[in-house]
């Protein structure tokens, strides 16, 4: 595994880092960022990821979220991956919802994807190895968090690996994909046409098996993708009829813009980190 | 007057928006930024400037410092300008430290600068007067802050204006333009020559009259231009000659990124605030 350190700084008085990889999984050149607090204390360090949406880098959140100073004030480890396998040899599309920027999250089964879109195990197994030795102190908890296709992300790997991670939170989330137009159009293009397929990895189809972590989600009334790509209704009717702990908050004139993300990830901290200790 | 509003964004409770208009000042096409906080008690509302650093837009400070959550938590407005004239036939140079993106907020009086580069009446003046329309139930007080360029930019024209500014503070300032790089060159460019033309715009002269605001200066050891371009030698001591107050801090291990500016902004913001009421 050869980790390279491309960038480093301090930021409330933890360490803000960016390291490029070749991926095994994908088998491209990666880059991702990981947030370490200062851990002065010297205690045991969870570790929260965040999955971006549609069009993002590992930079969105880091430069636009203000999530160190949360960071640091919770001592919580936050691990951000890129968005989908990257590179001139990978395969790509002209639109921005899919392709390069749009992995959605899942293990691609048609051509021309299933090479290299394995950004599910990419996550779960790989950058989960590398996250378990970049972690100083390292609790082994972990919550996982995202925004619009990784909100669903979020709730996909979370439910998915429902005892591992302890925490689930999402802000205007893709929350049932198969039935909005990014979320078809993906699953079409990365599963195939046979529906059946596409269950696993629909937050509202998994929230029907019993025992997934707690869920927090946020909504903006002002979201310009809200309802269209973004509807709950399905999704909140699984949960309940499943008797699920899901807090579904809808917040008046927010929007889908990281200036909507910072001004609620304190709650979604707070949330996180009730579950995490 | 034509103010056109091109983007608003609910901001922690408060409004963070982006107008274009035609700057008579500068002659060309102009975008900034303004942030309203709530004001849910209608109480009169102070207004804060930041000036931002070389190759920076109105748009750097309101994506990545996080600064709304602490606008919004005293209850003051911000006002970002841009950092220079735009456009086809504004002036430029192919350097990024010089010409569009780097009109160190002073008024040019060499070709083929003169035409447009006039930043410090553009701010004092044309924008002083659409920030107080802005601004509901605005109080009249003003304070003034800025990081590298955009941080001589805050003690020129705070010192300039020592009456109208009740603080001024300045991340990693250029503080003695006529003795660095960055400011002689920009200094030769837009001014000429003679040096005796630049220490009206040299804040290392400026502080050596008696009364000037307070102000706090924060910069990191760890600054990628420390010392070279930002060395503060000379303004400390003509500001101790002058029993001016100056609080100069010096943070170990913060670069010159906006990661740092985020960090120690609510330092600033409760600088400002103490000075505002």
């Amino acid at each position: 595994m050869s980790l390279k350190l491309i960038e480093q700084h301090r930021s409330f008085d933890g360490e803000q880092c960016k390291y490029s990889h070749f991926s095994e999984v994908l088998q491209c050149d990666m880059t991702f960022s990981i947030y370490l607090p200062s851990n002065k204390e010297k205690k045991k360090i969870p570790l929260i990821w965040w999955l971006s949406g549609l069009t993002c880098t590992d930079d969105n959140f880091s430069q636009k979220s203000g999530f160190q100073r949360l960071a640091e004030k919770y001592q919580v480890a936050v691990m951000i991956p890129d968005t989908s396998p990257r590179g001139e040899h990978v395969a790509n599309d002209e639109a921005w919802d899919l392709g390069q920027g749009a992995g959605f999250y899942l293990n691609a089964t048609q051509e021309p994807w299933a090479k290299h879109y394995k950004m599910y195990s990419y996550i779960v197994e790989e950058l989960t190895d590398i996250a378990s030795t970049l972690v100083p102190n390292f609790s082994g908890e972990e919550s996982i968090m995202g925004h619009s296709m990784g909100g669903h992300g979020a709730l996909v790997i979370g439910m998915k690996n429902a005892r591992r991670f302890k925490a689930i939170s999402a802000f205007s989330p893709i929350s049932s994909p198969s039935r909005v137009p990014w979320g078809i159009k993906a699953f079409t293009s990365y599963l195939g046409e046979d529906q059946a397929s596409w269950k696993e990895w629909d937050a509202s189809e998994l929230i029907k098996k019993a025992g997934m972590p707690p869920i927090l989600i946020t909504q903006g009334t002002q979201d310009e993708f809200y309802p269209i790509q973004l509807d709950e209704t399905n999704f909140l009717k699984n949960a309940q009829e499943n008797n699920q702990e899901v807090h579904y908050k809808k917040v008046e004139g927010y929007d889908h813009s990281y200036f909507f993300i910072a001004t609620f990830l304190e709650d979604h901290f707070a949330f996180h980190m009730k579950h995490l200790r």
